[in-house]
């Protein structure tokens, strides 16, 4: 099946877009977890219509806000966003493909400023998807830094493939690991160390830790890394006013298109993005139609 | 008294960017009555967190979230800003000043396509404000098209000044006009007539009426005319995407930015644009802080 619409995120900027959008009468599919940022505001005072109220509330209230519409909600990952011409495929974890006419990228910014040597070392040492890349480390040592529920999983899969697993929980405690993984624990991770490839981990305490492969597993990844060949302006996907980005049928909306980070700002924009979006898929259809008369 | 921001507009844009000042402690004066066209929706269902409430429910709630602030509003029309270099003065229908450090323009956008010949004629003939320049046709003969409230006093008094006044009745029935006023009713207005100036006023139904002098009083008036040199594009008054125009120190959002005519679209812009007039006032004190002390 192939979606009129895949969002790229349910924070406000995503359910926005996708309210808008089905108030035109596209399907819908929302990949993405509540945003934590709104989740743990303990008080909004400057979302208009409201006074004083917590992100978790506000969240609930976008979230009855779209209870009248059919949208599929997933909860999976999106790993790479390939524009195919006239739709995009959008890969899984799993290698499995979802098609839609039109993406909107909602995925928010990653305000961590990341590793030293992340950058450069990154597809040299340093990958965000074990489930992806564990393959490549097969019998080999690899480090697992886990900022997430996702993090734990991966590296229990990945453990069963490569020689051997360290886990840096970054997440939380008692965390349910494979018995052959080894832990750190309350050490902070700053820098990947090497030539040409990534060869340690240096925290802060001083400690190092040498491997072969090290996996970064946090909740967003870079917008240059979810979609290839996108258009970049000092780390955002690049928008024009009606929240195009380079890509033709590809729009973006909130952090991810620059700051202010702002909830209103993001709902806006996810307003333009969803419209703009339905407008360019109701196009995509009428040339279908006209061709399929020829 | 000097504002650090005056807003000119008070829908859902201008409402957005005062109470995002407010939170960053900025005094705040708003010009402009309720939005009409916000007021008349029957039904909102695309402004997230609410899930379907009249336009004038939701114009309450927009105003309750700005109870706890100190925000002053006026119903006063702004005729004319000037840029004076540090601060902007706001000239009022009587001629009277007010200065504010910032301005952000969210006066919306007239949706009617004005009359053939108004662009052409405008100042030779062709009028928006009728205390302004009633004086020009003393003893003359005047037409005023009336679109609202402000359009019946402005008539009243401009009756008092000039030879003779018609008034073309677009607002509502049983108005309050002096007695010396001619009422035309029941025609719709087309075009203006005339080789250098408008000479008169065609209506729908073919009827033609001479005169000096033509005012036409709506609610919303180009932002040219509001903002003398103000860049434009498309009809719109051209921001960037910090809601930037072309004026240092101005700002600018909703509908008078560019499309899509939308709520939330117009909140998402009226916070960047408040938070972004905040920074700019805030750099300006610190500016004069420092001239202060050499």
């Amino acid at each position: 099946m192939r979606y009129d619409l895949a969002i790229i995120g349910a924070g406000p900027g995503g359910l926005s877009a996708a309210l808008n959008a089905k108030i035109r009468n596209k399907s819908v599919i929302i990949f993405g977890e509540d945003s934590k940022a709104l989740s743990k505001s303990k008080s909004i005072k400057n979302y208009l219509g409201f006074k004083d109220l917590s992100g978790s509330d506000l969240n609930e209230k976008f979230k009855e806000s779209l209870t009248s519409y059919d949208i599929k909600f997933s909860k999976e990952r999106i790993q790479t966003v390939y524009a195919m011409g006239s739709y995009f495929a959008l890969e899984l974890k799993d290698k499995s493909m979802v098609e839609a006419t039109s993406v909107i990228v909602a995925s928010g910014i990653d305000l961590g400023k990341g590793l030293k040597g992340e950058d450069k070392f990154f597809a040299n040492g340093v990958n965000y998807c074990a489930t992806c890349d564990a393959a490549l480390y097969r019998g080999k040592d690899v480090v697992v830094i886990g900022y997430n529920e996702e993090s734990v999983e991966e590296a229990n899969f990945t453990s069963e493939i490569v020689g051997s697993l360290t886990y840096v929980n970054m997440y939380k405690k008692d965390l349910d690991l494979n018995e052959n993984i080894k832990l750190i624990e309350g050490e902070i991770p700053l820098a990947f160390k090497g030539e040409k490839k990534a060869e340690s981990l240096v925290f802060k305490s001083g400690k190092e830790i040498s491997a072969d492969g090290f996996f970064i597993i946090r909740d967003s990844s870079k917008p240059e890394r979810l979609i290839p060949s996108v258009k970049l302006e000092d780390g955002h996907i690049k928008v024009d006013r009606l929240m195009q980005t380079s890509i033709k049928g590809l729009y973006a909306c909130g952090d991810i298109v620059g700051k202010p980070y702002q909830i209103m700002k993001a709902v806006g924009e996810g307003q333009i993005a969803g419209l703009e979006a339905s407008k360019y898929i109701s196009k995509v259809q009428r040339e279908n139609k006209e061709k399929d008369k020829k």
